[in-house]
């Protein structure tokens, strides 16, 4: 009954919804209920969620539900009246951040963000060039497909326009620079350096490159880039979508590792829990820049619902202590999976930092030959054995694990123990 | 006490926010409660709200927020696991366009639908080049800056890229050709079949361009248009942001009004009465060549919570038949303002159709000269007696009344009983 039921929820979404809005999984799961760490489907089910960074302090987290449950009944407004709940919300995120980034926007999705974190940097920049990392996804609007080598230069993709500058993802164990070359961050970022020209608009790039395969930038890269495009007269975007809010454990922000202050942060995924808020936050001057006469309203963009939301989610991240606890499980299950690369020829490399890590796969660890398939076909057998992960990267052989941060060592033990099975069942060397 | 806290809140606004959000009003409001129709400030003191269509079945609607908060409860996820809410919520809401608009996509907001709007019709046509009305306003992205007049003809705008081909504006009070002229529409159709060249991408219009004035296209002008465009081969957008779900009172989408069926529909503002929802819905064909290679995927698009609102909106839009509702209001609100514009010489021209209406302010009704500055004071005047309004088209002289749709007759007296005594005060001919 139910099998149908899924079958028949399946065709008509074929039928419904655009066909290239992907499904998880070659046998999708259909997912009724959230608890923290935990997804039900409708048989139910339950499945440890190691996949959703979005539900950043866990699914349906009561306090969240709470304000956001409470707000809506009273008023959902938008910003051309005067709220106390923008106020208190950008004050408490300022909070968190170096003291240039002051000036906050309210806008409904990462992509929004980083589409006005584009419009900041051209009007204080008057400039139009801007400096990418390859394989980097920014959005799914036109400008940051321009800006996605991941989209453009992907199926489908019509390649980067004149204005986008890629540089080489700084990967340090597949990229022309590696691990064992002390100079691999200057080279690195050297190319941004060699990529500065007239009329340079900006840098941008994750704190952790997502997408590209749950990258660390080497130490002291960032620092260099930044230097270069600021000489040559660019703004730095940190596009912390998927790093901020404590999830590097090391840090409340991605940049924060690398000891360096952006000009613009782009804010999205994890700081509404799962509702629609993106926020950029900005200095005073690039803040001014942009005021130039051109009015900026987003319909919905710190409604009075977001920012409840938003101010409680950070709220919770601080109280509940994530960074640490993130920390702390982060580490434990990075030894976990060092300890399965030991013993798998197939893990050719661990990283991360935190709750946000990678497992690169491959089928030889001398010529780093992807195993993409493998990868693809592990993270649906950790599927049927009830653990929620995904794949990523340029070759798609990089297990990515990025939980909801109540993910607990018993958690982080579970996702060790059944992805140890799998490889010695199904990849025994 | 109250005052004091008002003023800190705009002081901490004016440090925390960027500066070109703008704020409604001289005297701006504090508004902390909202239900159906009204707005409460900080005093307790009520606004009949006139103005926010975005509250499309009423501020904080008590079947809206029941919805919004069971769902919070249970679970918020992504469209990356199968949900039976997003297929109902595409199956009501598709049964109620033509048979030929079948494919639907979430995002998070008007602009993200517009954006992604452009992105099928470039996908379908292999082409760039785009007709648009002088004075639109499609969204704050930079694409749709480009795309929309009214932002880059504007204050800080910098013009139109090559491929944004505007045509002038279909107003038959002010523009070119007008109400007199009965080959008007005819005119301002051959605009636009001039304007279609090589590689024409399409055509994008509100169904009632609302930012431009609040003007009603001219009998038989769109199907011109779309006629032109399709010969062309270019793709007709329907931006239905301001004017669809019954507020027209005569028709549930705008675009039904002028007997075309366009392409793509573009959804936004009143379809989440709030909730941040935008949604764009097509043919299987453009869906089909959009379906290339390349995935589309909205983190926050479609998610479980914004489907359960999105659905109960639509839900309660039907049940409380508020088309037709705001098809007998709105005939009594343009009654009442073409009263006025009897006793009124500042009243130039009043138009609009159920709950989406205009009223032209001009200081001569035979130069049409612009009463801006007496729209901007009448407004704020309004405010002071207690009637929320806004001011728009390029002169910002007109006067525009979108209120949620409960507005009922007894409020449209209120407010045109408070206009006619500003009017008789302030403006006595």
């Amino acid at each position: 009954m139910t099998r149908i039921r899924k079958a028949s929820t399946r065709e008509a979404r074929q039928r419904l919804l655009g066909r290239n809005v992907s499904i998880a999984y070659n046998d999708p799961v259909k997912i009724v209920r959230g608890e923290m760490q935990y997804l039900y489907d409708d048989d139910g089910r339950r499945y440890l969620d190691a996949y959703n960074n979005v539900a950043h302090v866990g699914h349906c987290h009561p306090k969240v539900v709470g304000a956001g449950q409470q707000q809506m009944a009273v008023l959902n407004s938008n910003t051309r009246y005067l709220s106390d709940l923008i106020i208190r919300y950008a004050e408490r995120l300022t909070a968190t951040l170096p003291a240039s980034l002051r000036v906050c926007f309210f806008v409904n999705s990462g992509s929004e963000a980083n589409e006005l974190a584009i419009r900041l940097a051209r009007a204080h920049t008057k400039a139009r060039e801007m400096i990418v990392l390859d394989h980097a996804y920014h959005g799914n609007t036109t400008t940051l497909i321009d800006l996605s080598p991941y989209k453009h230069d992907g199926p489908g993709g019509d390649g980067p326009p004149s204005w986008v500058h890629k540089v080489p993802l700084p990967d340090l164990y597949r990229g022309p620079y590696r691990a064992a070359d002390p100079h691999a961050a200057e080279k690195y970022a050297q190319h941004v350096a060699d990529s500065c020209r007239e009329r340079l608009c900006g840098f941008i790039a994750e704190s952790l490159p997502s997408v590209a395969g749950q990258i660390v930038l080497p130490d002291g890269y960032l620092e260099k880039v930044y230097n270069a495009v600021r000489t040559a007269g660019g703004v730095c975007i940190a596009d912390e979508v998927q790093t901020g809010y404590g999830r590097l454990g090391t840090h409340f922000w991605g940049f924060e590792k690398y000891g360096v202050v952006p000009d613009i942060v782009v804010l999205g995924k994890p700081i509404g829990n799962g509702h629609p808020i993106g926020a950029v936050i900005t200095s005073s001057e690039i803040a001014e820049s942009f005021d130039n006469g051109m009015e900026f309203f987003s319909t919905f963009g710190g409604n009075n619902v977001s920012c409840a939301i938003g101010l409680k989610v950070l709220e919770v991240v601080q109280e509940e202590k994530l960074q640490s606890h993130a920390l702390q499980v982060g580490e434990h299950l990075l030894e976990g999976l060092r300890g399965l690369k030991e013993k798998h020829e197939i893990i050719g490399d661990v990283r991360g930092s935190g709750l946000f890590v990678g497992a690169e796969l491959v089928r030889n660890r001398d010529t780093l030959e992807p195993a993409g398939l493998e990868a693809d076909r592990i993270v649906n057998r950790m599927r049927e054995e009830g653990v929620l992960l995904g794949t990523d990267g340029p070759f798609h052989n990089v297990i990515k694990i990025r939980p909801p941060m109540p993910f607990s060592e018993a958690d982080a033990d579970l996702l060790l123990a059944t992805l140890g099975r799998i490889l010695s069942t199904d990849y025994a060397d």
